[in-house]
């Protein structure tokens, strides 16, 4: 398994006229953990880009439990459970506070495409398939 | 089945660096489908909050199966198939050109919940329950 | 003189938690104007870019002076003042309602070099030049 | 004089098919820079609201001097040199790198009103005061 933690504080202009985070902008920050899990395995998604890969969405799914407020202090936790093909899956689940006040305010998921900068579908960058294997080993799997 | 339409037109601050929609922003185009859902119910939405009712999201789900761009002229093709109730999920396609040339780009769902103004679940508003009866008497349903 | 005019209405992502639309906002609405401003004179955005240009912008100016609603229909006027060279300014307008109930929200500025595909400063499109001379003698000018 | 520093990592979902940063981004960047300010003067924004002060704005200007683009580090340096009454100007630059390699991208300002929550003029809040006098004092102004 592979995971990754993004902190990400709510800025106004993310809220709407509910007095809550619209609902659209938790995909940005699932990106935002994304980005933080590439540069944790030493490939920065620039890099990757630069050596001919991109990692399109193919869909997503959401969750909504509570809603988010400006100015909160969120963490997105990042997991890859899955050994990641041509098509790669991330997990995320986004809290609000630590220890006995964290509280789940969403869950979620994408569904990405491997592929090369003419858009064709081609395996996990090396380094990146390196990272799982060496995941893999370490917890046993 | 209640359903509506909405003609989107692809801003440049909607594109990424990929040189296509980032994927967050389909998911406001959803919204535009639904607030011209209730404006054709005669309800519009700024109506239906100051008559005590709001519409937010429990879920959604999103596959993109084609890339929106700049300048693009879409159609979101909005579809409530289930009664609603104190849940309400609404379906989505958006699709691209028309006759032969139509491409579907995106398919999707968001799931709601009809609350009060104190965020209590409630049945669907009076005029939205009729405009359902209505519509599924004149279908045979 | 070229002038242009889009018709917007307000999204309720556009709203943030003051119940207002967020200020960032009104920049994508000019925005859309000036790419309604090319079409009119025969020459879309994506047009533009495939004859190798772009429109990047140097500076921007704004004055919020009635804020915008979730579901306003708004119109945004869009006014070339001064003859386009490599720089080139668009004023603009934005109003709500019509007649004696016109009021005005905005008013702004927005300045812009014209740039080859390199980003080296260039003259205007010929077309774009040609549309200001004609519009220059039809008003006398 | 007021100071404060907000560092910012560009996310995907703010560039544009240019590839670099779209312009209207900066401005909730500005934002974000103005959160950190009355954080440092122990008044966060949420308090500030509570306590029955908003801080809407009047007007704004900016100049892109070079492009941002994803993944950058970039610091917000903002700057009150005057003293703040009913109305208040934040002024800003973005730079990016440090030492000699440091670029500046943007300069700008975002003009304030004070207002309570009926949306009247009022002075600034007692805290907000004390600590523009503190800092006016401490730098022998």
């Amino acid at each position: 398994m592979l995971t990754a933690r993004a902190e990400i504080r709510v800025r106004y202009a993310e809220t709407d006229a509910m007095g809550i985070v619209h609902h659209a902008n938790y995909f940005s920050w699932f990106e935002v953990a994304r980005i933080t899990l590439l540069d944790q395995l030493g490939l920065p998604y620039r890099q990757l880009e630069a050596e001919g890969n991109r990692l399109p969405l193919l869909g997503a799914e959401i969750r909504y439990l509570r809603p988010a407020r400006f100015d909160d202090r969120l963490t997105v936790h990042l997991e890859i459970r899955e050994k990641p093909g041509v098509r790669m899956t991330c997990h995320y689940r986004i809290t609000r506070g630590e220890g006995d006040a964290c509280e789940e305010l969403t869950t979620g998921a994408t569904h990405h495409c491997w592929v090369d900068l003419d858009s064709r579908p081609c395996r996990p960058h090396p380094r990146f398939h390196d990272a799982w294997e060496r995941a893999h080993q370490a917890t046993g799997g």
